[in-house]
């Protein structure tokens, strides 16, 4: 195999442009551009000749082989241009084009003749080599494509044509007939997972136990420790995406709000909310923590007069819980803001069942919980099914909680204080939102604290900003990977964190 | 004084309400929906007159009064409007409107007479009291008014006037004509900062100095000590409102670019880019630390086929740095993605100067810098005069830094490996953009991270994410503070973190 550097824009190429120069008004900065790139690409090729004899044996030779590292350490601009996959169509018919991508099947058909499927994030293409001296390709060079490892990074410089049927690529109208082949970075010949097996869908899976075939199944723990591979599925391509989506909604919304986005500190003193998930650290020589939530410091921001507050960030929480929904580290969306008189308007169409009332339907139903207590996750199923029967939801808000289960900021009610201004939203019978009305003064802020077993000395800060002048405010939290998991109706928080830590993993 | 929760809308505004609804035609669903709101008032009105009895001694005792924080505890929504001080203006003239904010001044002129400056963020509005009983104000509202502390946070009823001159509040054209009067959440009379201490520019000390007088100042550490209160100068809140805007910017601009905007674990094993200064902790009984910035990780998604990432997160550095923009936890703003053939683009009117040649523009100018060490603080402000002086330009941009003083996953430079592929970005001799093309092959990769002493059996899953088909790619990362601080020209990164950390300061 030679060793060749990606080749300079053809002479074709070249002319094409010239022509298009002449044929349209350029500006004079324009066309000075493009006598750079020009310039650029005339230099480029003229290194390469200078560098690369050709091959004695293949008279084709410069057409393929590996790229060494040393010529991708960002020489120089060619001047090339590259196009994304996903912008391929039949308009392309005809051209020449070059495109990088992972080899992702490799099919040799015959000693003169093999496919190569490209793909770029979610998008693929069908590339096909076909020895013929009128195109450049070589036997040598089909082999050279059938070798290099699957996954490996490959730029194609090749013809778009238009195949008779559709292809079972994404870029199903169009193929590309090789001219040159390169690769950029080999993967090793085996890799831990196979991208296939990773890539199968649960209906995969039924269609062939129906005929009776045995399919690959890629576990959990395999996926995350070989995650670089794992996240190139078609699946967790999306998954992220729409993970970013939600963000950004979330923040398009709440600006359109006025709500300010500030960002609080993760190494705090003392605990957050008090309780045992905490990690510990050494800040200095001083005892230090990881913030559970951003709690009492969007509280302060709401103090130092920016009334409405959000905060998209990292939440550390020490748990050993090994569930499908708990994470030791996720990504919390949190806002606060000051409210005049009631903590909590909704649209009426949306079911709001009072705490007393779920845990009557759950009595009814045979599952006794205790008045004062919480909803385990089995009884937020269960009730989550019941309203679903009832009400005909998978959407609903739980309010009023009882104190005893809520953080000690949290304002009781007005009309009996065993309850608490505090709300859940839950989706499908799981939560994905908590918020509350905040206590706003000092005094019951300390006493609740108290209450609690929290020692206030390590949060004097905190309930001291309460007595410079501190407003009526309320807020909530959303987990992002929660929210993520059951609006796509996935079974476990890790698929939805691009790195997840539970109280086993911590790599990578 | 009489305790008083607010009240319900007057007789006069449900009739305004009622004329508005015959005369517009309005839905079934929005008169329903003001029948229920008009409901919820009346009732509202009922439950004040049973829990308050009128002041025998004062007939105007229910227009003024704290409300106690059992009426803040959510009880219903009356259907009652808060304006915003910000959106009054002379339009506003003859109206009744009710506002909530900050006393930020309270100003007795007569026992029948009172200002009281309103806050809400940044906008501030005089409300004025006159003792009279067509109005009815008492005198003892008067004196009410001028004897709660002040940051109270204060509800006014009123009627908006034009005053003949224009005032000094923000809200310069309008006053309010106090009506009624109700103190929220009172603060604690003697504050441990004075708002209009902390307030003031430097252009009024310069002032004051000429004339002779002295006023107080009010150093940094006591301003991050009471931090809630010091957030309230218009600058804090101008500042905090700028850094959601520049990030704002940043996420924008990589959306519209198909960036996916990703989150990356903090928690993680090994360190992240070698070096003491990480915050170590235990992780369920394993060896665990905070990430010194995502940079492992989001080249990790790159490899993971996302092609294009950011992320904005925390970073923590447990650097013993008391300068003046160093923190032990910053907002990182960071960027992935693959690059074809250069790593490094940029528009030509921007100066891109070599560090070679920055070397030598401190030699001549009496600066001896280690060839192929860094510059300190103080070599790169001298740079940014030089430059300034030579190019008259505050931004540029230096590339081609020694591998020696870049992290071990840079790119080296194809004609002389003693250099790299990375580059910062300058403003006013202060770095703010650190960035670089990175090493894509696993063989290179734990060769250098070998030479910079790291044990590459820590960053193992790092390593091998290159072996399953890695594209070339680059990034870069920048500090949000310190492009805020530079930005707004100030001269300390404490004053763009709203809860700042450095080695000394772990609270609030």
């Amino acid at each position: 195999m030679s060793s060749e550097p990606p080749p300079a824009p053809s002479a074709a190429a070249a002319e094409e442009l010239a022509a298009g120069l002449s044929a349209a008004t350029l500006s004079k900065k324009q066309q000075k551009k493009d006598a750079r790139k020009a310039e650029k690409a005339e230099k480029a090729t003229q290194r390469q000749q200078q560098q690369q004899p050709a091959d004695a044996e293949d008279p084709f030779a410069a057409n393929y082989g590996d790229v060494p590292v040393e010529e991708i350490q960002s020489k120089a601009i060619s001047g090339r241009s590259w196009s994304q996959i996903g912008d391929l169509d039949d308009s392309a018919a005809g051209r020449s084009v070059l495109i990088r991508g992972a080899a992702q099947a490799i099919r040799p058909v015959s000693k003169k003749m093999a496919f190569v499927v490209l793909r770029q994030s979610m998008s693929t293409v069908q590339c096909v080599l076909v020895a013929s001296a009128d195109a450049g390709v070589s036997t040598q060079m089909v082999r050279f494509a059938t070798a290099f490892s699957k996954e490996s990074i490959v730029d194609v410089e090749g013809v778009v044509s238009l195949p008779k049927e559709p292809l079972k690529a994404t870029t199903q109208q169009v193929e590309i007939q090789v001219r040159k082949i390169y690769c950029i970075n080999r993967a090793i010949p085996t890799l831990p997972i196979n991208l296939e097996d990773a890539a199968r869908s649960e209906a995969d899976f039924e269609k062939a136990e129906l005929a009776g075939e045995k399919l690959v199944r890629v576990g959990q723990d395999t996926r995350l420790n070989y995650r670089a591979i794992d996240l190139r599925t078609p699946s967790n391509q999306a998954v992220f995406r729409i993970q970013c989506q939600v963000e950004n909604k979330f923040r398009e919304f709440l600006l359109s709000k006025d709500f300010v986005g500030i960002h609080t500190p993760k190494l705090i003193s003392g605990s957050s909310e008090g309780g045992a998930a905490v990690f510990k650290l050494l800040y200095n020589g001083q005892p230090a923590c990881l913030a559970q939530s951003p709690q009492l410091y969007k509280q302060m921001a709401i103090c130092g007069g920016f009334e409405r507050v959000f905060e998209v960030g990292p939440v550390f929480r020490a748990e050993n819980s090994n569930t499908h929904r708990h994470l030791c580290e996720f990504v919390g969306l949190d806002a606060e803001m000051e409210i005049k008189e009631h903590y909590f308007e909704y649209l009426d169409k949306t079911l709001k069942l009072p705490y007393e009332e779920g845990v009557q339907m759950l009595k009814e139903a045979g599952t006794e919980i205790e008045p004062m207590g919480d909803l385990n996750t089995e009884a937020e199923k269960k009730l989550g099914r019941l309203v679903r029967e009832k009400y005909n939801t998978d959407f609903f808000i739980l309010y009023r909680y009882p104190l005893a289960v809520r953080p000690f900021y949290t304002m009781p009610c007005y009309d009996n204080p065993a309850y608490t201004n505090s709300f859940d939203v839950f989706i499908r019978g799981e939560e994905i939102i908590s918020g509350a009305q905040r206590i706003h003064t000092p005094e019951l802020l300390a006493k609740r604290a108290t209450e609690c077993g929290i020692d206030v000395s390590t949060i004097s800060a905190y309930i001291e900003s309460f007595s410079y002048g501190a407003p009526p405010h309320g807020g909530f939290g959303v987990g992002l990977e929660r929210v993520v998991m059951l609006f796509c109706a996935l079974n476990n928080i890790r698929k939805t964190s691009m790195f997840p830590r539970d109280p086993q993993r911590l790599v990578p």
